[in-house]
């Protein structure tokens, strides 16, 4: 058995996970981010023995304990280098997290996390596999022969930050046209939201009840659904925005699979097929040598957990 | 020893090089890319031969025969799968030379091959290196632990057609807003012709004697040594295009190292500087946590055929 901890801006999340990636038991509980990271810490262990009492088990019982979480992450000697929205700066997660569990404590940045889960829960025969996750943020993973590829110092995989349109919309990490700054979820409610308000007649007005900060990731999709105009137009412009960084990432890396999480991909072949259609397109190869192979996720919201509990050496 | 080939759209270059790297002799005949491919090839392998009887060596002093083309190689069987420039469509090179020549024969994409050639007889210590040519387009080759990485089809590291402004300008592979449309000598030229059509004062028009195809690369360089304010725009505006896709690698791929080649780049300093700069600024690192080591590769127009030699298995 294994912990698979998802470190969160607002929740600690653990799961007790089988040594093939099935999640048994989970738990969570609040980050209260304002505060010291010892108390954080101290709290992610207890929560950690925690979810292996509440099943039966033992600490003792358990393999290592693996932790996702947002930031830079320096995997190899467990430091959180950085990590904004909870405000670490070089906390040393590993050391902190032995003073209360003997075990081995791994840690990965959440988005490498989720991609490793996909990759391990899947065929698990990519050279090259890569995730992206559509939430507030664009998360991207590379898996190289089996192993989480972050670069030299930890930061790499930084796919959303990649940028797409030189000099447009700003992005929160200072760059300017991020492929996170058009195809976020964030993004997504944005173009939305200025569609509502340059489209009168569209059903998406009725949809938020004239409140305009009752749109989310969905509305456009539900309205473009039912046929409305401004919201196919919103639909078929995103998918064009998310295509356009995955064409990116295929004639960097043709690999073998690319596969989109987060909340926006609960879409399904609504967003994944205006995708392909626009990556086909766009891909460069004058002979067009390979199939594009561009997948939903599969774990949804479990792969931090997942991918947490299976990291290794 | 070993022999490289260079197959370019209108040269052949080979050249006799050492188990280390070193080249001893060289020679070139014109591709001929109009003939049919088995003619190109023939003529291929008796500059391979003529290169070794030229030194005093036999064919069989030698280890092996490395290609370097354009276009998309399939690596391990040999085959050029496409290249537009010298119209090969699924050509079996390997097969083709060792009707000629009975030695190992490997062929790669040639922007792969120079970024071999370049972590080859640099430090080699490197898990990620990746190198950038500057030309006609913009080339991308990435190695990963000692070995060129180019996706399960052989047509990865096609950096230059990643887009870095969404609908911008036109690129020749068909996308819109490639890196290689603002960060090639072609681009570069266009963008110092433009500059040279809206400013009459520019000492540009002085040294192209208004005659607008004399614009070339270092056309706006050399003005803006003197100091003129058209092309210190120019060589500014270019250094961010070439800079927009190299914080791009970096956020990717946190590299160790990037080498940035090709004939721009001979500008040295001038040109790496001002790069250097923009990358400091959109490198996504909250904590900054790495230095960015960004240099000018060091073959020039030898790293075709250095690469090609030292390919193996």
């Amino acid at each position: 058995m294994r912990i698979g901890i998802d470190l969160g801006g607002t929740t600690i999340k653990a799961g007790l996970v089988t040594e093939d990636g099935k999640i048994r038991y989970k738990s969570a509980i609040p980050t209260g981010a304002q505060r010291h990271y010892t108390e954080i810490l101290a709290d992610m262990a207890k929560l950690a023995i925690k979810v292996c009492e509440d099943t039966g088990y033992s600490i003792d019982d358990i393999t290592s304990i693996g932790i996702g979480s947002p930031g830079s992450c320096d995997a190899k000697n467990g430091v959180l280098v950085y990590a904004n929205n909870i405000n670490f700066h070089n906390v040393p997660v590993r050391e902190e997290m032995q003073k209360y569990i003997n075990k081995p404590i791994y840690l990965e940045n959440d988005a490498n996390v989720a991609a490793y889960a996909e990759y391990c829960m899947g065929d698990k025969n990519e050279e090259c596999f890569i995730a992206v996750t559509l939430g507030t943020g664009v998360g991207g993973g590379i898996i190289m022969n089996g192993k989480i590829f972050s670069g030299y110092n930890g930061a790499g995989g930084e796919l959303g930050h990649m940028v797409i349109k030189k000099d447009g919309a700003a992005c929160t990490c200072g760059r300017k046209g991020c492929w996170e700054a058009y195809a976020s979820a964030s993004a997504l409610i944005a173009q939305t939201k200025r569609a509502i308000i340059e489209n009168k007649n569209s059903i998406m007005n009725d949809m938020i009840d004239g409140n305009i900060d009752r749109v989310d990731g969905k509305t456009a999709f539900d309205a473009a659904k039912q046929g409305d105009k401004a919201a196919l137009e919103v639909v078929k412009k995103y998918a064009e925005y998310v295509g356009c960084g995955i064409a990116n990432i295929i004639n960097i890396f043709q690999p073998e699979k690319v596969v989109i999480g987060g909340g926006i991909s609960n879409q399904g072949d609504y967003l994944l097929n205006p995708i392909k259609e626009y990556c086909t397109l766009e891909v460069y190869s004058g002979a067009n040598i390979g199939g594009i192979n561009i997948e939903i996720a599969k774990l949804g919201n479990d792969a931090g957990i997942i991918g947490a509990a299976l990291l290794n050496e």
